[in-house]
């Protein structure tokens, strides 16, 4: 069966898009990078446009069959509802909006226009989350404890909007690690306490602990902070009834009982845009919410204390 | 056909308990108020016990078909997994718990465990509500405006609780708002920017000012504070292609174009129990998780600023 090729629009162009999307995107046959849009970025070659709507109105935008959205979150979902309503289907980097809400009702609009939505959430996509998920299907989980611990400065240097009303903060980085706990455990996750850890002159939180219930039962205990200097810590560590497993590196390495486990190369931002366009192929949607959920919930049971001043 | 006595056990005997719940089980035939649990309240005549694990202990506790929870939110949800657990039907004051990954978690519980899970909207069971719902099925929306605002030393004196974390503080009163709009329109409703007045010696809002889309255009905005002195207004008000629908006094009252409309007498919580023994007799549970993610959105885009310290 022929498959068509998909042209593709790019919206945001960081360094996510820069060092993730565009070689996966290059990397793939099935995709021609046609326009991009940006206020700040452009790619060499590629048309570049000041936004979504100029991209989509200049000429050759009829032609774009797909938009992928590499913008800060809070713009997010009215990008996604404007390519949604012109018929294109649309990949969302995480988090896919910045709110709950706004993801229900893009998975609706999708729905009525019938196009593919695709919600990344890139942690997933690895060797080692895969063999882990493996690992842990059947296992009795007993304890969880997540470590998610990195220095915005290096990650986000100069970023302020992390840091304002709807940015995440801490909780940027640490959807990953919520990512991959919802999607290597089977079972419920439920949020049932936060400390939530706020620097003066700001409003989202840098620091965060988080406690949760697997299946009502076993704790989950979450270390978060973008205020660690120095090696980040991305480590998800899982006591069973047959031995503690632990992911680190973000969900790159993975051991049984200290022993490492051997696994294959990772392709994360390539699985991604191969399973996008099985998507489109077979008209299919993909929205995961529980990540964000974990989050909001974060941030509504959360008892809120002071940090002082930061500045980048 | 028969229907059995459905035998009840009220967890939380407080305010809402006392003055909405024991009149509506005493009025409705096929229940039975049969134990209740409090640490601080009783009714007479009725075995009481200071929680639930007592109560199913207690000589009779087997009998127990169902338990109805009225307590904080904060404990809703343990205590649900319980009663769950030990296979009796549950209906659930509002909020249903603390965080919507509570309430996932329960729904899974109860589709596990074959028990109906009712989480209750009570603004929801009035004449007036029904009528708006009726309305506007199939109007456009330009605009909706709520106010909700009241005096928790009035609603809530010397309720500590619904400042600290999980509390919900405005919107403790305001979900009630979000529950009504969410019956009685169609369509998305999505939150896009919030501002989140706080005590300084508290942690939950007292204030809070929030934006919504319905449909991705309608503008929804909400004006809602529980340090309100004097009279509460409770109104929802809706511009649409067809007039003005105002839904006012908490949902009980009913205008179109600032003509009241004459509607049946309201029983929102006859309403509720006749539907909860509907739902144990036919298999079923009602769990809408809407209010509770509305609120969880505006907690996570949220500014949030200081208000001078707050004392009963």
């Amino acid at each position: 069966m022929h498959k068509s090729l998909i042209r593709l629009g790019l919206v945001g162009v960081g360094k996510i898009a820069q060092d993730q999307h565009i070689p996966a995107i290059r990397g793939n046959p099935r995709f021609e990078l046609v326009a991009t849009a940006s206020p700040h970025g452009s790619i060499e070659g590629i048309p570049a446009h000041a936004d979504l709507a100029a991209m989509l109105a200049a000429p050759g935008g009829d032609a774009i069959d797909a938009v992928c959205l590499c913008t800060p979150p809070g713009v997010r979902a009215g990008l996604a509802r404007m390519a949604i309503a012109a018929g294109r289907h649309v990949m969302l980097e995480k988090p896919p909006a910045a709110s709950l809400s706004q993801v229900e009702a893009l998975s609706r609009a999708a729905r009525t226009a019938q196009i593919s939505l695709m919600a990344t959430w890139h942690s997933r996509e690895t060797a080692a989350a895969d063999a882990a998920r493996a690992w842990l299907t059947g296992r009795q989980i007993a304890a969880v404890r997540i470590v998610w611990r990195e220095d915005i400065r290096q990650w986000h240097p100069g970023q302020d909007w992390l840091l304002a009303a709807g940015g995440f903060g801490v909780f940027d980085p640490a959807i990953n690690a919520f990512s991959l706990l919802t999607h290597i455990l089977d079972g419920t996750l439920e949020v049932v306490a936060a400390d939530l850890a706020v620097p003066a002159n700001r409003v989202a939180p840098m620091e965060a602990k988080v406690t949760m219930l697997h299946d009502g039962q076993a704790p989950v205990t979450c270390d978060l902070s973008i205020a660690h200097p120095g090696t980040p810590q991305w480590d998800i560590t899982i006591d069973t009834d047959a031995g503690t497993l632990r992911l680190s590196e973000g969900g790159h390495r993975l051991s049984i009982d200290d022993q490492p486990q051997t696994t294959d190369a990772d392709g994360e931002y390539a699985r991604l845009y191969a399973r996008f366009a099985a998507m489109i192929d077979g008209g299919a949607s993909e929205v995961d919410h529980r990540p964000l959920m974990l989050v909001a919930d974060a941030m509504m049971v959360g008892h809120t204390r002071a940090l002082p001043p930061f500045e980048f």
